[in-house]
């Protein structure tokens, strides 16, 4: 196990950049006295934000770049003119370099994963990297992923996804054995998943000592916290994430104008402000803030671009979570114990055979 | 236009049968002298549910039929046992053969798509049905289809999705020319979206008269209500609704928790009661009950199949708008004009011709 846990971050991601990813890190270096930092970006921006935090700036090394990616850039464009120079790469390189053992940004998503693609590229054994969301539910916590690295999912790339998903599951949710679900729509003989139904099948007979799966799951199903991983390909995902997202701000503001309708409304919500307050705490997206990059050969995090320093020190919290239980290691074991399982065991049969007649 | 408007209810659907159809049936005869009823299910019991609504019953004729579908069964057994014999299919026939002008049931989903598909046959311009949902947001309320009739849509699906729901605006909505979106992921430069890029195509240059495209939206919208119809294939859209039924229901138990947790707040409660109240009458899913399937030769609406009396009453005041302002042909006169449109525009780029290199 490393001694130290070093963590790049690029400066200049997210609304805020150091304004934010500075005083996150003061709170994480507070949190963990084995963390170092390496920070990306403008340096004189970067020194002006830590003048306030002489205990961090001792335990951080300081890259300048002029480059930043704009949250408003094209993956394509990003990677046109930020590649090696932007301070997005720069902390992703470091990883790839063995320099740092995460890397954290709250830039653009989408620039993000096409140059941790480039740049650190994905596990031999994983065809394709994912999103995984930290997802609150009536239970505690649940991860959904992918919530859009990519579009499209056979069989085998579910499977993927449930192994890097439990692995992920195992460190932040702290279960030895946590409960996958595959989810699906509740229509029983609807065609044309075949493909979902396939990695079912595999997932049964791999039987993983360190995921428990499930079977299906529906939609609601991800609110109620009936599993710890729910697995679907990136489109399904990032429309249930933003669906959710949508409803919550929803009820959020129809509660809002209903407590501010009169005057006896607004007197029961001052009494019951505790209440409210415990509401949105239990909801608050900071608290499981830090999407992570599964599949690469290296931890990548992503932070909420518009997320606030607790909301950034959050997303350090798990991508040193994810180095110091050696999330890499879990990955890789869990799929070389499918391939085995796969191997020994009879092949599945193809789509056209597993269509339904009745 | 016809003068009486001809409803054929499957008496024995839902949770509830006959206890909630005819209460239900006689809120909607109360409100539209123009209905007349046909209940198909078990005579005794329809008749002693009526016993207490004289008026209604003289405007009801009683089909009796010892089948009723399970709310269990899987479409195929459905169609195994209950084709030509159930009270579901009954009703479906009654507007095959037209001597009713709308189908509504309250039974499973599947086994009614299904029958549906079987007995009325879907439009001939039309390939496959869909399920259309009304959405409660932030604006009022928006359509989304297709919520589960089938898997995968082609552009020109699409396209018909985005007709169908856009007449169905018209009438439910009563907007002349509804806004429509195509739900799509926000990250600009993954694969796999040819279809739906290519639908966008199609309704910008079709340039329809009744329907105004406004182009990408995500799952954040559908909230929000950015536009008045939200169109996706019916995987996504299941996954979708469900998700935010899920995300409501959350919310609403964390809230509930928040509001006893203290005497305080409990005291704010009952003060902010009128306020819970409106949120509760604001979310309710009896206000939108009624999810009408689309794309079939006749109207077939599905209740919830928990509705009370006031939701199923909401599903037929649905069927009847429908019917009044005919639906089938806004419907067939809209895809006739997209299909001049089509046939006068250059033809569209294939996929892989589609494909961003970038």
């Amino acid at each position: 196990m490393v001694s130290q846990i070093r963590i790049a971050l690029d400066a200049m991601g997210g609304d805020h950049g150091p304004s934010v990813v500075v005083p996150g890190a003061m709170m994480a270096a507070e949190r963990h006295p084995d963390a170092v930092f390496q920070m990306f970006g403008d340096e004189a921006a970067i020194r002006a934000a830590l003048a306030a935090h002489p205990d961090l700036a001792a335990r951080v090394t300081i890259r300048h770049t002029d480059v930043a990616i704009k949250m408003t850039d094209k993956p394509s464009q990003a990677l046109r003119y930020g590649r090696r120079t932007s301070s997005m790469w720069m902390a992703l390189e470091a990883v790839k370099k063995g320099e740092a053992d995460v890397a954290i940004s709250a830039g653009n998503t989408g620039a993000l994963m096409a140059m941790a693609k480039f740049c650190i590229r994905t596990m031999p054994q994983i065809d394709r990297p994912a999103i995984a969301a930290m997802w609150p539910t009536m239970r505690g916590e649940s991860i959904v992923l992918d919530v859009g690295a990519s579009i499209g999912a056979d069989a085998q790339h579910l499977v993927d996804l449930a192994i890097m998903g439990g692995a992920m599951a195992q460190i932040v949710l702290g279960i030895d054995r946590p409960s996958v679900g595959l989810l699906n729509v509740g229509v029983e003989e609807i065609k044309g998943l075949e493909e979902i139904k396939a990695a079912g099948r595999l997932l049964r007979e791999a039987a993983l000592p360190h995921l428990d799966y499930r079977g299906f799951v529906e939609g609601d199903d991800i609110g109620r916290g009936t599993v710890d991983v729910v697995v679907t390909e990136g489109f399904t995902g990032n429309i249930a994430l933003k669906t959710a997202e949508g409803t919550a701000k929803q009820m959020a503001q129809v509660l809002r104008e209903a407590m501010t309708g009169s005057l006896l409304s607004k007197l029961g919500y001052l009494l019951a402000k505790g209440a409210f307050q415990a509401l949105r705490a239990k909801m608050d997206p900071r608290r499981v803030n830090g999407g992570v990059f599964l599949g690469l050969d290296g931890v990548v995090i992503k932070s909420h671009g518009g997320a606030d320093a607790v909301g950034f020190a959050g997303a350090i919290q798990v991508g040193y979570d994810m180095v110091r239980q050696e999330l890499l290691t879990k990955i890789r074991e869990a799929v070389a114990l499918a391939q085995e399982a796969r191997a020994a065991a009879p092949p599945v049969v193809t789509a056209a055979e597993a269509v339904e007649t009745g």
